[in-house]
């Protein structure tokens, strides 16, 4: 599968609809150091784009800040490797402004596959999916920040991506954490 | 393997001796979100410690306020689940002083596994490290900062893990990422 062009898996990181630490939906903060965690394992794993969703114009010019220094700024200079994985990055307002980009990219309507800390009824195995993402059929994987996606956000999705879990009970991963695990498990080599 | 004691994995992660862009030997800067993030994966996949090492006070005392905050401080009542995953840190002024550590806390004399993006002849696969750790041997999994271990650090372990490859060429994950994904091919669980 090494370099396969057939893969079409695209990475989103939601600021909103998320819960709080109380449950209330709420939009939260962009992360610095998500963009470019993200970034770098999509890259590494050849997502075709990392969708950063946030509806607050504040945010979306950080993120615009912070990609513009290492794709054309002092950043990028010093350090091109940082660039490659970066030039990933779209801003968007919401995941409806994602799947209508993909789609006007001629790349097909992706189903969506989201992430959660907690098993569901039917939720997807990651071997499941790794076999679905090799038919090329598109798919967007989304990712939440603060404490996770909306309930009403994950219940309105295609599919359900079963938990991380390590060989403990403790089940809190960054979503940085999160993100490279997932990619790795559904595209990294095996052995 | 679920909740088993048996595996005696221990985490560390290198300030010194790590090298530069220009492949110099220096000794890095700590990056807050590296303690959080290899924390929480080391807690969610049953490592026995995480040990964090830097010869510089500056930089100890530095891993000490972060770790304090969220162990002692307004952190620790905030989110209790994070202090779970700090107190899995010890800091250490070098490698011999994290193996002494552990033999002195009766846990035998572990076994230096370092990472490193380069392949090296010879490198352990991730298979095969799965079932080493299943004897309840200890070992020690090194991490580096910055552009990586030293190339005499490297040579002086007892093993060197493959580098991970995703499905592309690219291979530049942060310390983060890599920390996580190698913990989940070691210990999470499969299918």
């Amino acid at each position: 599968m090494k370099g396969s062009s057939k893969i079409r898996l695209y990475v989103t990181l939601l600021h909103y609809p998320v819960i709080n630490k109380n449950g209330e939906v709420i939009a939260s903060a962009v992360t610095n150091l998500d963009l470019h965690d993200i970034s770098r394992a999509a890259k590494t794993y050849g997502a075709r784009a990392f969708y950063v969703v946030t509806p607050l114009a504040d945010q979306k010019k950080l993120v615009e800040s912070i990609a513009s220094h290492w794709l054309e700024g002092a950043g990028a200079r010093y350090n091109p490797i940082r660039r490659d994985a970066l030039e990933l990055i779209r801003i968007r307002d919401s995941l409806e402004d994602v799947t209508d980009h993909i789609r006007s990219e001629g790349n097909g309507s992706p189903r969506t596959v989201v992430t959660c800390a907690k098993r569901h009824d039917g939720s997807l195995s990651y071997d499941c999916f790794r076999e679905m993402l090799e038919t090329g059929d598109p798919y967007l994987l989304c990712l939440g920040t603060a404490w996770g996606l909306s309930g009403d956000f994950i219940s309105e999705a295609d599919h359900i991506l079963g938990p991380i879990r390590g060989n403990t009970d403790y089940n809190h991963l960054s979503v940085r954490s999160a993100a490279s695990i997932i990619l790795d498990r559904l595209l990294g080599e095996r052995g």
